[in-house]
């Protein structure tokens, strides 16, 4: 921290260390401490760059395709199915290696319950038919002719953020726990111009959306998202989707959960009521304390987790910038807040616009840990006026059920709740219930 | 196209075809025309699929780091030194297959001097001195401690499109022509934190920007630049920099010419002047019909171009969306028109949201080919109210000088002008004068 700024200076604005972001403005703080300015000589004539070995010669050949760096090989998905077991494959995001709000396609989360197939666009087919007046085969040449339109948003597993339905916290990174949603931009053929082709029979209130990969999986939406905002999407962050997710075609639905936006879609059947699928059934359920079970829980309701600093990280003295990810199914963030003392005071976060509507909307916060113990949360609103709950309202509501059985693995769904991390004095950072 | 709506019913806003966007919602017309509605049978309870081998068998394991489709192999970038020859080397993007905003990682243009460089980012440094009170050093791992800002803006080549200075119409397709420009979410540190950390000493106007590469490539920026949006950018999409892009750290200029956006930046150097390095007094400068040149053409103008359709695409007769690319380094696109009858009538095209600041911005118009001959040309404003030239307008101010010699091959630079893709009675496409 440069000599000339008294620490009291800098206006807090809220306990244990949150810092207004104007406080930092002009003010000639260095936030990776006085190591900042180690081994630099003095004087504007001196030169303090010695050549590495990649300033003298020459690099490597361009690739038609380029990849990360081999110094970034940890910012890689990790898998739940290294072995490629006959079951379900998830693979999550390093949110703790990342910034920003858009998620790169190499690290897109995916989860395949029978592998990732490699399908050939021009055999696939999307047969749009049941309640409508003309059948309608498609294929993907056929949809880029079509009027697109571009979203940014995010897909959430419904199963993300699971483990924090255990009764003790499950010491995880945020990557473990929370690595089972992304955000990218999706480009495609609005479903309401494809239904409008078939024509719609006046008895359609639902429609079933089926996969092509083995698992077929089938799940009915009510017509009226259909119509609203639902895509065929066919890219990805401008380029083709990945086969993880959903190449040559996916459904997206903004704002439902991740399995509902079905991959490698060959089917929209038009129907007066749901189809009531296995997956819809049995597995994408959410069980209640009083025994029965959420079914048809589409929306990620609104949420946040702190991605910056979070475990894994040791933390050194001094400044830091608290940063993380908000989102909502229902709309754009309104509003973040963040704590560093275990709830007792609360400071608003600053959003990083543009603020999209279902799409990451990231917050940031200044922060100085003087080496004490430290609670991080923090808590989001949409502009519905939806607030993330407690922990404690989340457990009223929904329960504990960490082993409910369920072929997927995972215990429960939907889980949104503020999410904790404690810091010791040590600087080291622990998934908290607090 | 379906028979129950009349051509005539569609509501034409231009010459030759052009129509209007409300026109196609709700009014079920086939843009894949009858091929969309030929193979399907008849009657709701028909099954119009078949399965494939991936719709039968288990699919492939989930990488950690997943990559396109291996039927997507030519979504990839051009390169104009295969095999690397000791020159320069350009990868250029494929925007003709690519859709919406984001330009994904791995095919954001490249152009490097002496091969993409392998940088430790545990090495490498960045230096800020020059005309500071306090000289400073930073590795990465310091930096990801500042508080960041993200921002998505394109990145152009000073020569992006310089085959269009040719008094001939160069036939290449739009990667070719227009391929080096890419835009992307670019989170890092603001320069402003940094300087203002550094103190900077009032007889300081002007910083100059190395890159730790071979060619050690060196601009000067006004100050003012540096303290207003400049960024040390540390990630790219969320993931950290593709090595092509400037791994560990670049500086991003927002709206300013390619080459000034210092990759792999190791020395923000803070002078009383421009410092007259070799690239900004020999290389990037753009030759002028008087015998002068201009020097320090920092921004990329207002200017637009189609990608789809465009040449080397054959056309069907029918329906199809006319979809392309604006952008500015002086602000937001305010509004793009479209032309399908070389210029004689215009209409508006709609632009998708959200319209951001000096990224890019997606304009698309419906459009139905009758098998006539046909010019399409776009042209974009910004919201200061510059509009971008004809190309005779442009020829008048900036000449036609292909020949120039340059060691990087380009015969000018910041070419902005109309371009015009002509259709003839086959369908075929090709780059047109008009």
């Amino acid at each position: 921290m440069s000599k000339s700024i008294a620490k009291s200076s800098v206006e807090q604005v809220a306990g244990n260390g949150l810092l207004h972001r104007r406080a930092l403005i002009g003010r000639g703080l260095a936030f990776a401490g006085v190591v900042g300015a180690s081994g630099v000589p003095t004087g504007a004539a001196a030169e303090p760059l010695t050549d590495a070995p990649w300033s003298l010669e020459p690099g490597n050949a361009v690739p038609a395709y380029q990849l990360p760096s081999k110094f970034a090989k940890n910012v890689v998905r990790t898998l739940a199915n290294p072995n490629f077991e006959p079951r379900t494959s998830q693979s999550r995001t390093p949110h703790h290696l990342l910034d920003g709000a858009i998620t790169p396609n190499g690290v897109f989360f995916t989860i395949v319950h029978g592998g990732v197939p490699d399908i050939d666009p021009n055999v696939h087919q999307l047969a749009i038919h049941g309640l409508v007046k003309r059948p309608l085969v498609f294929t993907r040449d056929m949809l880029v002719r079509y009027p697109m339109t571009s979203r940014i948003c995010f897909i959430e597993c419904g199963g993300n953020s699971a483990p924090l339905f255990s009764p003790q916290p499950v010491q995880a990174d945020v990557q473990a726990l929370h690595g089972l949603v992304s955000c990218a931009e999706w480009t495609g053929v609005r479903l309401s111009t494809l239904l409008d082709e078939a024509g719609i029979d006046p008895k359609a209130k639902w429609f079933i959306a089926e996969g092509a990969d083995p698992p077929h999986l089938m799940r009915s939406v009510p017509l009226a998202k259909g119509m609203d905002d639902a895509m065929i999407a066919l890219y990805q962050n401008g380029e083709p989707l990945m086969p993880g997710n959903g190449y040559p075609m996916r459904l997206v639905l903004p704002g439902y959960e991740g399995n509902m936006n079905v991959k490698y879609v060959r089917r929209i059947k038009v129907l007066p009521e749901p189809a009531m699928s296995y997956y819809e059934s049995q597995v994408y359920t959410a069980p209640l304390p009083n025994g029965k079970a959420y079914q048809f829980f589409f929306v990620n309701e609104v949420k946040s987790f702190i991605t910056q600093p979070s475990p894994g990280r040791t933390l050194q003295q001094g400044l830091h910038e608290i940063s993380g990810i908000a989102y909502s199914g229902m709309g754009r963030i309104s509003r973040v807040q963040v704590s560093a003392d275990v709830g007792t005071s609360w400071a608003e976060a600053a959003l990083q616009e543009p603020v999209l509507s279902m799409a990451f909307t990231r917050f940031r916060m200044p922060w100085r840990w003087s080496g004490g113990t430290a609670v991080l949360q923090s808590r989001a609103w949409d502009e519905g006026g939806n607030a993330q709950p407690t922990r404690a309202q989340f457990v009223a509501a929904r329960g504990e059920l960490p082993s409910v059985p369920s072929v997927l693995g995972f215990q429960n769904h939907h889980f949104n709740a503020v999410v904790s991390w404690a810091v010791d004095t040590k600087g080291e950072i622990t998934h908290a219930y607090a």
